[in-house]
């Protein structure tokens, strides 16, 4: 049994709220359980120096957690360049440029500010999927004033978490059982079904091809569920 | 005429939400106008090495903005070590253990982490007037606990900023105000009127005798409504 | 009765010494009891990007403690981004702005470098006192080589401490008297009696309006002393 | 054509040079292709102050390349807190205490120190291989002096990197392909065939099911090669 | 000729001021023509860690200068940890060392802070020579108190600078010499005449043995009339 | 005795091993005894900015060890802002300018990168002698592309350490020598006979005279070996 009693291939309930803050271009929050995490989309026009030359865009992701955001209180201090830290911010930038032409963004950078304000398991994962509604708004405030002329996006994308805890394959991890899971699993996927990322990792002991079949499974039918409540709150078809 | 329409002695709008995250020993989120400002209490069984000597506790406080939080991003790395946070998690400190006795919180820390999610002006003043609920929320843990038998916390306190633009005083500054702002004023005081802190700052022109006596008497007026919505919320007489 | 036998509304002997520094365009001296400061100016033909827009020049200020300048040992590598260094340096730069015409002072820099050679309390007031000095040799320095056509420098200003020691209000506090204080108040002022800045700090317990009226009209009547020795050892009428 | 004319699914030319270093308990330099990493095992009889309450020992890697091991010269200063260097080392340390008994190891810490002499694409990998054999060594360094009793290694284990480019899963990537590819994936993999980790990345389009499916395949017979080889160096069975 | 008519082996007036500050427990400013250094000595009862296994006590030096001490201000934060600077209190704290019996000071370290209050030239030896006479009333201050039993300095020692400039060795470098050196050389050398030091470069281009044997003939003049001016000042036979 | 039986005149065993590197411009391994540097010439086509007003090139050098490089590890986030890194790479840079015409470089920057494979006294004199090589090496890879018409080389330059153990002057001190020496001596000549650096420290007793020349003679008889060896490696004359 699940500390919250869920299936194991069950989602946390969860909201996507866009419009979040007043002065970003775009913003989501997304709650996952008790997991909240805040995304911010800032639209600014330059670009990285080594970009210049290349022409196009960049899209680029920062990550914190509020200090107190979790069961213990971790430092300020201690918080900014360790490693984990810089995996995540990496893994949403990463995902959220294989959905973007940043040719067609133009000489700008979307940088992505994703801030857990509460921690319960599954924040990298949903920072992805409230990203993508953040950029979403973003490239609708870039429309409206007609500073691009085409949509940047290619397709929606969300991601989750799976793992084995006690042998059995879970989706969507809370912090309990992610403290305690064998294996665990990010899953990155587009709309079409297509993987941007997978990032399985065993933690105290290898596993199986079929275990990784079972757990590619279930991260499936988790994104899909995520990526029609993108298209709902953002309205699309 | 104030931006949003105000009267020179007028505080805007605000509310304080005790209890806004799940996992710290108190919290409130407080919004003034457009000003959101997150405090999360942390109690810890340990006080820095050069208090161990002395007995008691310790109070601190911690300040950030989240990048996006305002008109303009605010790059991560540039926001940490700087002046004007250093001075504002100095302020909210020394406010707070002016009226926290020490040694009736025995061995123990209270960390307070101030985050501005949204921020229009006047996010070190609110920082102040929720960290005093946060800390309330924290007195009532420990004390239901019975890991103190006293309250710590001698009187309520509140802060309000005040200032001159245009040669007229006025309540409360929102960021356009403080902006252009001549004289910049932040002042703590407690429920039996008395003052915590002072800190008036001649930003383009230096100020008189009179308009100091003008800037304290809103300051007092503002400061009273804050800490009757303190003690509402707090269930306090 | 005080620890060197001053009356509550005595400053300590002190002097001002201009042209200390060999190699800086102004330079001051100042020995306040057991306090001595020394304030460099350094002009330079730039200004800070953020300024550039503008127009004008800028003024800033640094400030540092040899490590043995106090009673303790400090150790250099945890004295320089503190908290307290940042606050006192700020609140030199600004408090000289508001005695300075930007614009007059044309497309330069002035930088302070205020270094306490020996600390027994009061070091930032005596730096924006001597900084004064200091920055007035640098105005004549320039208006000697014609770099500038008018002086930039408004009127004089100086600052002093003020404080609450075992109920009595004091009057420029030595160290030792500050560690005992309950309240600590620094007052910066113009010549012509305004205020530039007012930071008032309750220590230990909140401080009535009575208190305050005290304690400025303390700090009048010390920042008068200091100002006329500034003219004196500057030749101004 | 691969740019050195192997075929698809063929490794480059290697070798593991186990007891490279005289000073270090284990240590291995692996060549594959253009790509130089060493690593040494250092063993020391502490462990981080976290793991001390659990009992067992710790084992942690550290990863580096010489500034000039590559085709442009990095700047030292910039090579130390960054993103990828983290990822880097987070890998090589989770591989290896997927494969290693803690308790059996005792109250000591590993650190296994990879540094990349040359780089062509593949240190990761490479060093996930090379740090398998010094910590092979380091084992025997002390089941030799009877520090333990019994090994702490459960079974050899092997990285290799697998990639799309052109639309052609490759297997071991040097540096011109990895720059090229599509999609890229590292992949380590232990003697019976078991997952210890998955981390692909599509660089710039989304894979479908099928392409990860042939890629782990290749990426399984390239390392049933390296474990081989590893068994055949340090005299096992 | 030199810039200020002295003698190829002649040094710049100068004078050793001990008992400067008025906190520490050893002090002495030196004048070396325009060039000031104030070096303290702190005692304190404790050694760094890894010298306590070794009983004994430990002295260290530490250096820098005020941001415009010299014709060009230094940025304070470039100031601290570079090349140069460390290189200089290594160099005092070796040379101090070399003439203290450590096991005599007991379980102390000795920190000497030197600061460069006005630099023309010639700082790192002025403040070496500086260095002793400050020690040396920190000595007299233990051994007063009777904290030691006998002293721990074994005999007087002193630095002074020479080089080549234009052909010609000479003695004592002022600022605009050192800068057309083509040689320069630091020597530190004790009251028996033996050498604790010899630093010497070819800045421009390699010098001879010939060269050699003149810039240490007249160091050793020039340290003979330091130390005797060292002994004069500390009443010392 | 020596530890590894040689006379106290005698160079360990040592080799000079050119084009070590495949991708630097040039490179070099020595090997001397167990100690083992490896040195990389990057050229690039800028210079440093104060340097571009002055026109011709500039040569710097770095320096490190591998952190297991010697009999303990070293923290890798402790080795590099010390004094010791910092002192020993100013060392190499001074030193192999010395020999070099900068303006017949261009605007060119070449970077020495020096890294301790093995450590086992030494390093920073092997480094010298190794930069030396990889440095020629660079000079040629320019001319052969015609980017440079004349060498910027001005003659061969070797390193070496001398120094007092037990009161005998050694020559080329290995690690547990070093860590008994008296004094201890780097000493940095040209094939032309002439000095370039002379860094002799006395590590518990001052020396005489005699000494220092006994222990320049031995280095210069160790220096002109090496030379030979560069040049023989080198293919010149």
């Amino acid at each position: 049994m699940r500390p919250d009693g869920r299936q194991p291939d069950e989602l946390r309930p969860f909201s996507l709220q866009p419009g979040f803050s007043k002065f970003a271009e775009g913003s989501c929050l997304m709650k996952l359980g008790d997991t909240h995490v805040l995304v911010t989309a800032t639209v600014e026009d330059r670009v990285p120096g080594w970009r210049r030359a290349e022409g196009g865009g960049w899209l680029t992701a920062e990550y914190s957690m509020l200090p107190r955001s979790g069961r213990e209180r971790n430092q300020r201090e201690l918080m900014k360049p360790n490693g984990r830290t810089m995996e995540i911010q990496r893994l949403i930038g990463r995902s959220l440029r294989a959905v973007t032409d940043l040719s067609a963004l133009g000489e700008r950078t979307i940088t992505l500010d994703c801030d857990a304000i509460q921690a319960d398991g599954g924040t990298r994962t949903a920072a992805v999927t409230a990203a993508f509604v953040a950029t979403f708004e973003a490239q609708r405030w870039l429309l409206e004033r007609r500073l691009i002329k085409k949509p940047f996006l290619l397709e929606p994308l969300a991601a989750v978490s799976v793992g084995v805890v006690m042998g059995q394959e879970l989706l969507d991890l809370c912090y309990e059982e992610d403290s305690r899971a064998s294996t665990d699993m990010n899953v990155v996927m587009t709309a079409s079904g297509k993987f941007v990322e997978i990032q399985g990792t065993a933690e105290s002991e290898p596993f199986t091809h079929q275990t990784l079949a079972k757990m590619l499974g279930m991260a499936k039918r988790g994104i899909d569920l995520l990526i029609e409540a993108q298209k709902e709150v953002l309205g699309l078809g």
